[in-house]
């Protein structure tokens, strides 16, 4: 395991919204030179191995190609960060295997196939096989030899998993599974030698998961579903016609799919926004790059304020991705730590770590596929006519780019989900909510102070509206939870509310934190930018949780206590008029100045 | 000419914003049957020859079915719309034109190959040839025997196009202009047998037209572009080398061209407005087919909130596209009427109508290609990965609908654009900003009346409301021109924020003139859904200028002046708390109960 260069004090999954800000948080620069050196490793695997095959993976029908740089990607350890050494993993954190999976998600066509194979993939297996199922398939999947694919997913059975009609069937005598039914869009179907397949057995009420290999009679696919994008994966269909399947391949205990398929979709979740960041990121690189160079009016577009503001809004969602992901990655790496010492296996402590802070990983998957979604349209947008091409990287960034929303749960269920899992937090205690939000509530009774604030430090009065945005999320998010409580599932729209509201709680604290690492570091006039940024993003956060909270209030308040919870809105979203516009140009031209996305 | 049925009065283009709201505007109802027949040709084309094309159009790379297509687009007269008799065309309105385009743009793959020729392919002759040339190609493009294409941009003159390089050198001699330069991203170019070439004239400061040949020497093209989208459409470069042409092919005066390409370019932006409404309406078909049909948890997720907000916000932004763009289509009838009495030709009367609208042209044009991506986006979520498949309608849509953004001038162009035509049309005194500007400006330093508003009538409300958006839109856009004037054209993030105030009002106003007048038609309850969709609408509207509002005064105003405009803003965009999520819900179930758009 690499020792931490940084110590940062660890937090509940969920707590964020009651604590206080913390002192510090995980930033790139604390990435040791071994960590770094990983990082380099996947960037070069990325540019001079998969890039120059890019149009050709797009355009081929057979995987060939896809399966040989898999194979390559095994050769150098990269399918193998944090799985252990005896399993002929590379004992990275969670955090660096992030950071190498953001360079692998440059190759957007590509991505899938390598990002199924070292997480759902191998995941299944890693974190809740025996030892001799460990033995027998992770060796094999970390060195690229062997392919995995994960089959939940049916016809009638998507954002509805558990509900999937695959049957196992036990056979006494044979002691084995009967396994039937269909799979739908199976990343790596095509390519693979290990099936995690989701079934019930019998007539149970929750999934069991079972290993299934290529050759086991009666497992075929469906023919090669035409995607709009990320061509150069496999996707199929499974079918399973009663194929026999030894009952050592049991993975876990019996009835303990549904659970394994949920903490496994943390993970996934989790990298797929840090995907989203490395996807912003080049098409940040990209667009600039295009806007230096495109001259019209006689001058290069980027000096237009119309094409500044673009590059500025797309710095600033990245930014705080990058901000709030590898925070995340952090928090993870430390409670694992946690939990190694208190004498867990390597993969239960992984695995119990994600799941720790899954409220934190469905928040990264939402803001971090959003803002690629964002900043990839942007990013075509300045292209012109050269970004409806697909000569030019931005149509194929765009058609890639598209599937993140809905990969690993909607973003809709995910925002379900954020509340879901707060409110269960709450309930079991783990997160005192009703002491918080009875405090925001008595401070509401006061009388507001009318000092006017003397804080002229644009970190220290975004730290304010920080706290401000949790208290009228406590507000709002107390108040439906009292009125709503029995009937909160009928109520999608107040429930995606309260998650929005939350998703910029998160990101706001990862930024302001963040900036004030980087200008104790830097000092105030070289983070100056970083400060813009962080002033920028505030002023999203506030709106969003403005617009959020209103929409909430009105849906299930009205009369007097509507007008009191209004005013509490409007005191607890009060921020100070700055030039945007100067702001934004600044931001821009730091990213002309230095021609690439190096915030 | 067809009768009109509905007497609507005419207003200069771009006085929306000093008016007050119109009595009335044509809604779809006021369709005569004879128009309505039209449309069902059009509706009969699409479905019964294109729609069952669609897929091989799209995948086959020969256009030898597109061509075919068009012919047979040809003999059904849909080619020739607005097209005086004289030509072989059928005369009909400007606003009967529209809705048969809105019926062919749901042939997203096919679309743009018909709306080149019979937009931007045949205008520039149509509206500027001598009738010498008008006789000579108008009848063959009208039938669909010849096809027409059109050749502004270069590869360095995109936005900016009267910067072309391509040269025209006279020669005396032999009477004829040699073209030489290089044409690109030209839709129709592979079937094309008439190309409209813009090019300068030896020094000229601008450009000229002419019309070109196919067969005529030294024109070549390049290969077909490899798209993102509108797959059956043909895109290539065109190659002039020393191209001989007749000087009779001049078209319009010399120096005229840009001039014209614009004027041109206004017909084409309402169109590919009027497009975007085609492709939401479709694309909202599907979703509410899918939504319904498709269970999980044991229910049509249309039962879901999270589901019908989609739904209901699909709905909204749709609905307020069609209310603007018939008005829109509407006041260009009535202007060309006016001008055709006043003794002009047709096709004059016809060219100056849309121009005197460019400012309402670019508004439909860029709200409703945004407009079109956000339902196509939402919708394409709402098929869950379906969504992402080519064998499911919402993929395509996707990629096909991304163009629009950019086509005809990129959505930030046309903002621009809004913006510089209004402030010209208060120069040449065709407007009078600055009366009202400064009325209310007066009003500002009264005393707002506290009586207590008693209007409970929604409609009576959402009125007052939007004239307040334009109180605040006057002062606002009067304040950035007194102290930026001559400077504003480098204030581009101001003139787009100006631009959004402006779309939101006359999106605002025809939604609410068009309920209102739904409402005296059906009377109060069988329009109970628009005048929630009036709600909603107007909601969206007040929180977009009030955004940009901020947005822009906060670059360029600050201390005491800041402060009042800003208590001014927040008086003039107050609106009362309504249940949103019930009011979506309404929209929504009234879409599923009628089991497509029908509002």
């Amino acid at each position: 395991m690499e020792t931490k260069t940084n110590q940062i004090p660890t937090q509940t999954g969920g707590s964020f919204l009651i604590n206080n800000i913390p002192e510090s948080v995980f930033i790139e620069s604390d990435f040791s030179e071994e960590q770094s050196m990983m990082v380099a490793s996947a960037k070069e695997f990325v540019e001079q191995e998969v890039l120059p095959l890019a149009d050709e993976l797009e355009k081929k029908k057979d995987l060939s190609q896809t399966i040989a740089l898999l194979q390559k990607a095994g050769d150098l350890g990269l399918l193998g960060l944090g799985v252990s050494e005896n399993y002929g993993g590379i004992e990275v954190g969670f955090n660096t295997t992030l950071r190498v999976i953001e360079e692998m998600a440059k190759t957007t066509e590509f991505s899938p196939a390598i990002g199924v194979q070292t997480s759902i993939g191998i995941a299944p297996i890693l974190l809740y096989g025996n030892e001799r199922q460990k033995a027998q398939y992770i060796p094999d999947m970390v060195s690229g030899k062997s392919k995995g694919c994960y089959c939940l997913t049916e016809p009638d059975a998507g954002s509805d998993a558990n509900s999937g009609k695959t049957k196992a069937v036990y056979n006494e005598a044979e002691k084995a599974y009967y396994l039937t039914g269909q799979k739908m869009w199976i990343t790596n179907a095509g390519i693979a030698d290990v099936f995690t397949v989701f079934a019930k057995i019998e007539d149970d009420e929750n999934l069991s998961a079972f290993i299934v290999e290529k050759g086991f009679e009666g497992l075929t696919l469906g023919e090669e579903e035409d995607k709009m994008g990320i061509r150069a994966s496999s996707t199929r269909q499974v079918f399973l016609n009663d194929v026999k399947v030894p009952e050592e391949n049991l993975l876990g205990q019996r009835g303990e799919g549904f659970k394994m398929a949920l903490n496994v979709l943390s993970t996934g979740r989790i990298k797929l926004g840090i995907g989203g960041l490395g996807v912003s990121k080049k098409a940040i690189d990209y667009a600039v790059e295009y806007a230096v160079n495109r001259k019209q009016f006689g001058q290069s577009i980027s000096s237009f304020g119309a094409i500044q503001q673009k590059l500025a809004k797309m710095v600033v969602k990245t930014y705080a991705l990058q901000a709030a992901a590898y925070r995340t990655g952090e928090l993870i790496d430390q409670k694992e730590e946690e939990y190694l010492k208190s004498g867990m296996s390597m993969e239960e402590a992984k695995a119990k770590a994600v799941s720790a802070y899954g409220i934190e990983c469905a928040i990264i998957k939402v803001f971090g596929t959003e803002a690629q979604d964002f900043v990839v349209d942007e990013g075509l947008q300045i292209f012109g006519g050269m970004g409806f091409s697909e000569e030019a990287p931005m149509a194929r960034l765009y058609r890639d780019s598209r599937i993140s929303r809905i990969f690993e749960g909607t973003n809709e269920i995910n925002r379900m989900l954020i509340v879901d899992m707060l409110l269960k937090k709450a309930m079991n205690g783990e997160l005192d909510l009703m002491n918080a939000a009875t405090a925001v509530q008595k401070e509401l009774t006061n009388i507001p102070s009318l000092t006017p604030n003397e804080n002229t430090d644009t970190l220290e009065k975004a730290t304010e509206v920080l706290d401000n945005l949790k208290k009228i999320t406590l507000i709002v998010a107390g108040a439906a939870a009292q009125k709503l409580i029995m009937k909160l599932k009928d109520e999608q729209e107040i429930l995606m509310n309260v998650a929005d509201m939350l998703i910029q709680i998160y990101l706001l604290e990862s930024v302001i934190v963040k900036t004030k690492r980087i200008k104790e570091t830097l000092g105030e006039e070289a983070s100056a930018v970083q400060i813009d940024i962080c002033q920028l993003f505030m002023l999203d956060a506030v709106k969003e949780v403005k617009n959020s909270a209103e929409e909430a209030l009105w849906s299930f308040s009205e009369g007097d206590e509507l007008k009191m919870v209004q005013m509490a809105l409007k005191r607890f979203t009060k921020v100070e008029a700055f030039n945007l516009k100067d702001v934004r140009r600044r931001v821009a031209q730091k990213l002309i100045e230095d021609g690439r996305y190096k915030f």
